[in-house]
């Protein structure tokens, strides 16, 4: 089961009742975060979610609204007494950008690695989760996320038995190791049937449309999309500003047809996004507008 | 009329319905501005109390809780148009930390003057504000300020008429301007009472106890001091972290008889301060626990 909750759907700046906009994804006791603009400690803090299990934070770009709240975020996870490596993701310049705003965050309990991305697309395993990074079209480098659960073919007792392999030795096949015994070695796919549909979850805010978003989304369980305009005509504003309206960001969603999508990242000129969900389920009848600390469990297909 | 505006109670990390210690002071369409920590800018849009005419940001010190929401506000600020220069006040440092956290807040339509502070007591003039910073006794350096409105004496209509001066003149002197008439010069002084009593309020946190302190603390409308403890029996562990419980701050006010005396800087770990008031009223009658949004209206003396 793969948990995810939209933080915030604000966009620019935090406003009283709106977050910024942000994601947190928690698989098996690890949480990754997309974007930590100013306040997102306290949108964590208000759902209960917890600092400590935060392994992987990840930045679409160096915008204040989208990293302006990291270091006190990470001064928390100090409090709550992290200690383990964090693993810190984002455009060239990470790490650069990250250390100049810790001039007031210096101290903290736990490393940090950084990966820089640098190409179109890139593929990156970080365990529980595999991220496919792909790059958007912003007035800065901006990035868009899809994070996969990747799931294992099913275990086949059947075969396991053929195989005359004692039953103490079928949970290290099932986990992918390889396994001697009696001097013959056993490969995981000798008991495991082909890969299963795993979990995924595609999030981009701050570009305009393009077709490695469409890519992306495919496929999705449920894509996190920016729509920064509601009402219709606003195609001119979004592209000036560089950014999609709900009308753009359906249309991907009408091409890539995930299972569910939520829009965010509102202008704060848009005081009630839900008065213009109409104008994007027209086209992706799937379309919600988001929330602030709207949740979901997104479970594996017999778990269903 | 000073207007003051106690932005957050808050120290160390903002919570979901507490924001982090900041005070707002307005006079004659001028604000200043002590501490901003994460979140400050969305106290301020709360209280409705704008970003534009922000003349003034005094730290007290580098901890992220007071200084975190640097950025998003400058950014706030240009979004609101302001392009008159804003003027920062700080410990020795000011200047390198804030262009650190500017790397996500390069650009703004409007220029930064930098003072930074290196004595133990120094008084700017900031117009409308006298400010007298002294510094206090803490983990790293860390300064209090008084904010002084001063107020002239009263005009002499009939000291005025006296010297035969034309009563298009009168207002001149009354500004505090020497005026030439009849190849004569005429001194403010010669129809203007003694300087009477202005307003102060003085704002200090992150500290132990000091005369520092006292002193400033002495003749002040409103006395806003850091309690970051409430229940009693917290003398060694406030003097642990460098900080002052309710007791010790209400000692101080009882020594130096401010008119008034908010207690602000909570610790994360005190859910409701208000329980501990009894102790410092205990102590200083005068004593409130501070509140997010808590407003007061200073007058000068004949105004009340």
């Amino acid at each position: 089961m793969l948990d995810i909750c939209l933080l915030g759907t604000g966009g620019m700046m935090p406003l009283p009742h709106r977050s910024l906009t942000s994601l947190m994804v928690r698989f098996e006791g690890s949480s990754l975060l997309i974007d930590c603009g100013e306040g997102t400690q306290i949108a964590i803090k208000r759902k209960g979610l917890g600092y400590k299990n935060i392994d992987y934070i990840l930045f679409t770009h160096f915008h204040a609204d989208h990293i302006s709240g990291l270091p006190g975020l990470l001064l928390a996870m100090g409090n709550a007494q992290r200690d383990e490596t964090l693993t810190i993701i984002g455009p060239r310049g990470l790490e650069r950008v990250v250390n100049s705003l810790r001039i007031i965050a210096p101290e903290l309990p736990f490393d940090i690695d950084f990966i820089e991305l640098d190409n179109n697309k890139e593929k990156i395993s970080a365990c529980p989760y595999i991220i496919d990074a792909f790059k958007v079209d912003h007035r800065i480098t901006c990035y868009g996320y899809s994070i996969n659960i990747p799931r294992a073919g099913k275990f086949d007792p059947e075969k396991a038995k053929a195989l005359r392999l004692p039953v103490n030795l079928w949970g290290l096949l099932q986990r992918g190791e390889t396994v001697e015994h009696e001097g013959e070695l056993f490969m995981p796919e000798m008991v495991m049937g082909p890969e299963r549909r795993g979990l995924k979850v595609t999030y981009t805010t701050d570009t305009r449309p393009t077709d490695f978003i469409t890519e992306a989304a495919k496929g999705s369980d449920l894509f996190v999309c920016e729509g920064m305009y509601g009402e219709p005509g606003t195609a001119e504003k979004a592209k000036e500003h560089m950014h999609m309206n709900f009308e753009e960001a359906a249309a991907i969603a009408a091409k890539a047809n995930p299972k569910k999508m939520w829009l965010t990242h509102f202008s704060p000129a848009m005081v009630r996004p839900a008065e213009y969900e109409w104008v994007a389920k027209d086209i992706f009848p799937e379309a919600c507008v988001g929330k602030d600390g709207m949740s979901i469990s997104l479970k594996f297909d017999e778990e269903e």
